[in-house]
Formats: structure tokens, sequence, C-alpha cells
């Protein structure tokens, strides 16, 4: 693989015991994608248990210390270290070894947790997101360990099993474990290159909130007919609510919603406008007829910078073939918010809520179950650890990294900087068009192996660093 | 059972055979519900042939003849009839032996086609809407051939299996069985009686269009935190569309949607103001906290004269427990429309299809399939049929029967008129409380008793016309 080197002093003896080790590697990798991790749905948590103990033994294997499977309350975390690297920074690494439900089942071409590699794509459930840049993580420590017997930083991992559900329990996991957390800063490997499969860093999250709306009317499914026009309908009323969070023009219509928002300044608008992004080439690879978004703002700037709502599900009465003529006794979303810098979950909550209080007919009945949240967050592009993440990016795949705002949420992030008080580098390694939380998820087997090299060259760059 | 004949002299034969029949009946009406004769789902295609097979039998032992099972490129009608009554009206009887779907089937207390008797209710599917008045028409037919070896009118009987499913092949069979079908008038057993089981004719139907909404996004389910903001949301798009039909008031925002609706008069209200009704009361009946409909009309004025739009069933995205991050690629709703008199369900449809071009976000596909349609009705309140059928209700309930019109849609009364060239009267006998289409559907056993006495008087007091 040294071909991929072509601007940096390479470790001979780390690529020749990377290239030998290829195929275990991959055998290793499809072990970990057969396990069905799904932490969302209750029915597979001794999955995620199985998950989390494999973790725990391949970090044992690959020469981690104090490998410890921590309970949390939920799904376990994976802690290991190593931290032999005498006045060296200490890193802390995150990736998460749980999944996204599967469902539909019936549009995946092999099933989700049966790992088949073709044309240079590994497909399965969690190959891109996110068990492939957990498996990078320790291949990567295992090729140092096994060549140099020491890592050139020292290392602490942190492999959750609970980002899919958001991450209920790790708040509370790192204030009791703040102890042995302690770190010059974090490493999340959980965000994917740029369009066109350009290697990137994320300088931007968005944040999260997700609940559940539920919507009843009368005790049983009624006939429509006898009853139509007498009492209301808890589809109809859901569907009011939806459109009344949202306008067709793709503004939120919550009032204050915005208030906190940090608009994007001239030097950022300029920074994504650089970006080689072609709307009509993005549009044409997602099937869609036309974009669509809030107005005044690019794609790129609607993704990154700007808020947005999407109903995830919504499901009531018949779904059957034919008609059925009910009106039904009730009516379910799943609903969920991405919010941008300064927007915090908990007010944008109680605003949300208080709106559908306000816009929701009173001929139903509603409740709201919190499914999750998590802040949003921005790094500093100019900082020192982006930097030695760009040149090791540069360094193992040819091409200077794109500094890019990411739509999705790592709340982890802002609680590594609230709670453990350092920051993070969001240096991912997954296709963009990965098909993430879809049927026939994949990783591409060229990131996942450059990767490894690139984040071996990341702890070197970071070991040459004054400053942090 | 002669105590429930308090004012009409009975047949003391008739009635005896009646009772000494009741356990047989009881089985053989069991029987009946056993057959999972779903029109609208083709897997239980062999079940509503089977539900054919069962009433043409069941036909011949009542002694009616030329039982014929008739193909009609759907599930077939049961043809039979009698037409040895020289010089008196002959009559058409229609009922149906198809029934709606199950689901939701964790709601109901014993399995649907498993029927069972508790507290004077047969539960089952179907066991009100239609088998028990189909049933109920052979066994008075049985229990007046039994023992008077005639019946007092001509008969012919049409029971179809496709009522469930919109009547699809019903107007051409009609058609090209007009040779078989002259009558003096129709009569249909479909209906239910009053609030509080009070004994009803109804003599006004609303007419039906029902529809799904298919509307898609991109090819596949998208992240929502990578896409959110840069496309629309099949599901935000679908409740767009949803809530620009119907008003949070109640009136459909269709352009020209409410031209031809014959507007009640001052009687038809006066007529409806008297009936024993109480908004409040039905509102507890129904667990709901409020009623609901068009503003400046009353409960049965918006059930019985008004139209409506009801979402029967919507889906889409992610139903599972927890959180699931996606953007759709699609989203569908069934939607149903009841209409009233000089509604044209044709007419109509083209209006809402219009609207639905007009409002539907350009950023998404959508696609309507039609699934059926039938057109309203109206018959006179002071026709000697009407009125034969209201005094042979008394004679066997001992209460004058309420004249009431009826929300939902029997689009087979419109085809009599049309095809046929003769008028219907409704004359039904389920409880109104009955969950029609629901789980736990339940016929009253003693409607089912009395009722099959008064069909056998009606046919005595239909002898006695001297004009239809």
């Amino acid at each position: 693989m040294s071909d991929l080197v072509p601007n940096a002093a390479s470790d001979a003896a780390l690529d020749r015991f990377l290239d030998d080790t290829k195929d275990s590697r991959l055998e290793s990798f499809k072990a970990l994608l057969r396990i069905a991790s799904i932490s969302g749905i209750p029915a597979h948590a001794p999955d995620c248990r199985a998950a989390a103990e494999f973790v725990a033994a391949d970090l044992r294997v690959a020469g981690m210390e104090h490998v410890d499977v921590s309970e949390t309350g939920g799904h376990p975390v994976v802690y290991a270290d190593w931290l032999h690297a005498d006045g060296k920074p200490t890193v802390l690494v995150y990736c998460h070894y749980d999944v996204q439900p599967v469902d539909p089942l019936d549009l995946w071409e092999s099933p989700p947790f049966v790992p088949v590699v073709k044309d240079g794509q590994m497909l399965a459930r969690g190959s891109a997101d996110d068990k492939s840049q957990l498996h990078m993580h320790i291949r990567a420590i295992e090729a140092l360990l096994k060549t140099r017997a020491a890592l050139p930083v020292n290392l602490r991992v942190v492999f959750e099993g609970e980002e899919e559900s958001s991450s209920i329990h790790l708040d509370a996991w790192l204030e009791s474990n703040k102890g042995r957390l302690k770190a010059d800063f974090a490493v999340i490997s959980d965000t994917p290159f740029f369009e066109g499969n350009r290697p990137a860093i994320v300088v931007g999250l968005r944040g999260l909130i997700y609940f559940q709306l539920d919507v009843t009317g009368s005790t049983i499914d009624l006939h429509s007919g006898g009853y139509g026009g007498a009492v209301d309908n808890p589809i109809n009323a859901l569907c009011q609510i939806v459109a009344a969070l949202k306008g067709p023009d793709g503004r939120i219509r919550v009032p204050g919603f915005y208030d906190d928002v940090v608009e994007l300044t001239a030097a950022d608008r300029e920074a994504l406008a650089r970006l080689p992004f072609d709307d009509e080439e993005y549009r044409q690879s997602l099937g869609v007829p036309a974009l669509h978004g809030e107005p005044g703002y690019t794609t790129l700037e609607r993704i990154g910078a700007r808020p947005t709502l999407d109903v995830c599900g919504i499901w009531g009465g018949f779904e059957g073939e034919g008609p059925k003529t009910i009106i039904p006794a009730h009516a379910h979303a799943k609903i969920s918010l991405r919010l941008v810098t300064n927007q915090d979950p908990e007010k944008i909550f109680g605003l949300v809520a208080a709106y559908i209080e306000k816009v929701a007919p009173k001929t139903v009945r509603y409740s709201i179950e919190r499914l999750g949240d998590g802040k949003p967050s921005l790094t500093p592009i100019d900082g020192p650890t982006t930097q030695a993440a760009a040149r090791a990016i540069e360094a193992s795949f040819g091409a200077k990294p794109l500094f890019m705002r990411e739509g999705g949420s790592v709340p982890v992030c802002a609680s590594f900087e609230s709670i453990l008080g350092f920051s993070t580098i969001l240096l991912g390694f997954a296709p963009p068009d990965g098909r993430f939380h879809a049927p026939n998820e994949w990783m591409s087997m060229t990131n996942y192996e450059t990767g490894i090299r690139a984040i071996a060259r990341f702890w070197d760059e970071v070991a040459k660093l004054e400053t942090i």
C-alpha cells in the first residue's frame, strides 16, 4: 500500500505488517459486522453485549491495557488505554459499536448482518457507521504496537454502544469515569468524507432533538361513514400538527426557534462556496425532482449551518391492501430536529412542545415521548490538532482534506467539552454516499485500508506537536 | 318470541318454527362467521369463494330456486329466486357476504373468525356487517317456506362478495344479469339502528371516493442529519397535502367541492333535530375530548347530510421502537371522502386530483391509485314500501322506527336505481355501536332474532300493498 504515500516519509515495517495482515483483518472486520448490535431495539441487547465483548477481546489482542467492558445502565462502554509515551500528548479516541435498525429488510441486496465485499465495497449494517472506523483504530494501534512495541502518543479508547439510540447513559458514565478519562483532546471517528469521496475533516456538527408524537381520538377505530364529520380524525390532526411545524418553504414555524442560531459570517459562506459541490449532480444522485430547503441559503449552508425538522416515521390506521374505511383510534410520528451552534436542545424542545400545545386540535389528545437529544458543535480549523490531522490525511490519501460542516449529530462531542473539558477532532473515513441508516449501507475498503495508515500517521503527527 | 309482537296479528306456526330452530340457526350463523371472507385482501379470495358456496347451499336448504354462484371477474355474486306468488310484487333483496380486514388483530378480545356469544352479543368480524342480515333473510325465507310452503311475495336475492372492496364488479354484473333481476323494488339490509339501538329505517346514504396517495422523494432512505435541509421529506410533504385538503375547522378546501351539495331544507333540519340524540352522551361513548366537524351543522346533519374527508391509514419511514434518524424514501395515505346528494364521485374525484396537483410540493413525486367509489342516495319517507317496512318493524320490535340519514355508503343503492331502474328500501338491523370495520365487531342477538320476524312480516305487509 506504500504507493498511497506520495509526500510523507513512510514507516516501512508498519506498511509491511499491514500488507501481511490484510486477510485476517478482513475476517476480523466481518466478524464484528455479523453481530446485530442494534442499540435502539431492546431485543438486541444481547447482541450489543456480544459486540462489546468482541471489541474488548480485540483490544487485548491489539495490545491495549486496562481493557474494561464497563457498565452504564444500558449497553456497556468498552474502555482501554496505553499510557507509556512519557511526555507525549494523551488522546481519547471515541467510536461506537452499535448500529441502526435494518428495516425495511426487503430492500437489502443481501442480509444486513451477512457482510459481503463487492466491487471494493463492504456491504452490511454498520459497515460505514461506525464499526469500520472503530475497527480501523484497533488495527492502527495493533500495527504500531506489533512493529514498534510502543505508540507515539498515549491513548485512551472509549467505544460506546448507544450512539444510535441517543447515548442515553454516556454523560453519566463520563461523569463517573472522569478519573480515567484525562486527555489533551479527543478524536471521534464517526463522520464521512465529502461528496465524491474526497478526504475531509468535519469541523461542524448539528445537534439533535428526537421525539415521538402520539395522537389519539376515539377509544376504537370508527367506521368512516358512520362517524365521518362527527369526530376529528387523529391522522388528519397529526398531519395538521406536522404541517404547522414546518412551512412548505422549509422554514420551521416554531416561534423563537431561530433566535439563538449563529448566522454564517461572510468568510464562512465563502469557505462553503469554495467546496467542490454541484447542486444538479447531487440532486441526480439522490433521484429527487428538486432540492429543497430554507430559502436564502445554499445546499451546503442548509446542511451544515441551518437547523431542520424531519418526520422520520409516521403510522396510523390501515396500511394493508385495498380500501378499509375507518377513522383510526390513533396516529403516530417520529420527529427529529437538527440544531446548529448556540441552539440548546432543552430550550428548543420547550419551544417546540409549547407550539405543538398551541396548534394541536383540541378535538384529539396527544402525548410526546422524548427519545434523545444532542448539542451542536463547531471546531476551529486552524488549531494544531486539526492541522496535524490534515497532514496525516494528505500523507495517506494524497490529497489535502476539505474542512466541512456536516449535518449529522455526534452529541458526545459536546459532552467531551462540557464534562471532560477538552475539544474534539472529527476524523472520519466513511464514504459520503455510504447509505448510513438506510438499506445496503456500505464502506469503501480503500477508505478503510488507507484510513488505518492515516490514523497511525496522525499519532506520529500529534507526537511532534509542541502545543495542543 | 310472540311476546315481541304487541300490535300485529302473529303467525303462530312461523313463530313456533323459529322458536324450535333457534339452536340450529345459531350454529349455522356461526359457521358462516367462521369463513374469513375479507374481499379486500387477495389472499382471502378462496375464503370469499367458500362463503359464496356456503350461502348458496344455505339458500337451497331454505327452499330458494335457481341458486347460482355467479362469476363476476372478482368474488362471485350469489343469486337465487322464488317466483310463485302470482300477482304479488317482486322484491330484490341485497346483502353482502364479504367482510372488512381484521387488523389490528391484537385489539380483538377473541379471534375475529371464532364467533363467540357473550351477554347477548355475537362477537366476530362480519357479525353485524353484514353476515347477520344476510343470514336473517335466509332464515325468514326458510321459516315462511317451511310453514306455508309459499312466500307472500316473489323474491330474488343478490348476495354480493365485494361490498367491502367497493363493489368493483357489481355494476357490470347487474348490467349483464338485468334479464333475471326484474323487480318492483329492492331491499338492502346493511344498515344499523339508531343510537340507543332504536329501530330505524335509513332514508339517506352518503357516497364514497377512496384512493391511495403515494409520495416519493429520494430513491433510498437518507440520513436525516446528512441530508436534512437539502431535500424535501415525503412524510412532511404528505402531511402538507393532507392538511391542505381539509382545514382545522372540518371544511374541505378543494375548490368547487361543495358546489353540488343539496342544502338541508328547514323541514329536513327539524326532522333531524327531533331525533333523540345527545351530543354529550355520544361524545362520551366515543371517548373523544370533543366532537368535531364542519361549523354551522349539528352532529346528525354533519353525519347524514354533509360530505367529509378522512385519512383511513398513513405510513412511511421508521415505525419501530426508539429513534431512527432518516428521511424516508416514500410515504403513503389512504383517503376516503363521503359524498352527499348530487355530488358525483367522478366529478369530485377530478376536483380533488386537480387540487392535489396544485398543492403537492414540486420537490417530491406523487401518484394516486383509486380504490373505489359510490354515489350518494336518498329515499322518500312517505313511500308505500317505506311505510310497509315501518309497520313490520313496529309490529316486531314494539316501537315505531325512526327515519335517519346514515353517514356510510351503500353504492349498490345508486346502481339499482341507474341500472335496474327501481328504488331501494334500507331495512337494516345492526346495533349502531356494533364496531363495524373495527376490532370486536358485534351483533345484537335480540336484533338478529326479532329482525328475522320483522323481515317475514315485511313480506306480508308488501303483499298487501296495492301500489309500490
